[in-house]
């Protein structure tokens, strides 16, 4: 069901600043993209079958301006790769999972994505992707 | 340099909830290791390269005790696998970025540990983690 942790997402308020610290870490930016249903851009670097992406809102009604203004800078979800993204949104509720989206909805690199609520996932925002290459 | 994410790090109160919580999204318990050096228990999942590692305090003095009392339960680090972390450690001090571990110190798995601190790394705990097969 959970394949491999797909990204990593990560709050920052100035994308230039991350992309330096992340290209100083080592690691070599993919790409940068924008993802309008979540007013964010997207920086992407590979690591192993992982990508740390640093997100950083394009507007203040941004999940992640939010997230940014409640909590500082930081790690904001994790993402599991997932094989069937409807398959599993139907299993964690009828686990009695808590979910933000109840439906899949399009993420960055032509995915499917939904979120679990953090109240039932002992404090962690995460996500399930589908991609499809 | 960083190979791959090695773990996540999340922060838990109720290690036998965190453990169910994951349990329920599909993961298997591959064991349970107490870390004197951090005062914790932790909790091992692997996913695909990663493992996720719930990590609950055993004392109040425990690092993860005190970031539950100020942030809540969440996702705590990040640790990426590196080859060489005195070369790892070496680069980064040379880069300018700041330190909380100088020198290597054991963490679980028989692997060797050192945290870069927050401050630099735009709100990210960062761990560097070598593993000894």
């Amino acid at each position: 069901m959970l394949k491999h942790i797909s990204h990593i997402g990560i709050a920052v308020k100035d994308l230039e600043a991350g992309i330096a610290f992340y290209e100083k870490l080592g690691l070599k930016l993919e790409g940068i993209e924008e993802v309008p249903s979540q007013k964010v851009k997207v920086a992407f670097f590979p690591c192993g079958e992982t990508r740390i992406e640093l997100l950083c809102p394009t507007s203040e009604e941004s999940p992640i301006a939010k997230f940014i203004e409640k909590k500082g800078e930081g790690i904001q979800h994790i993402a599991f790769a997932v094989d069937d993204i409807e398959a599993s949104l139907k299993r964690a509720n009828e686990l009695g999972l808590a979910l933000i989206d109840k439906e899949p909805r399009p993420g960055a690199h032509h995915s499917d994505i939904a979120f679990l609520h953090p109240k039932s996932a002992l404090g962690v925002l995460i996500e399930f992707c589908q991609e499809h290459s």
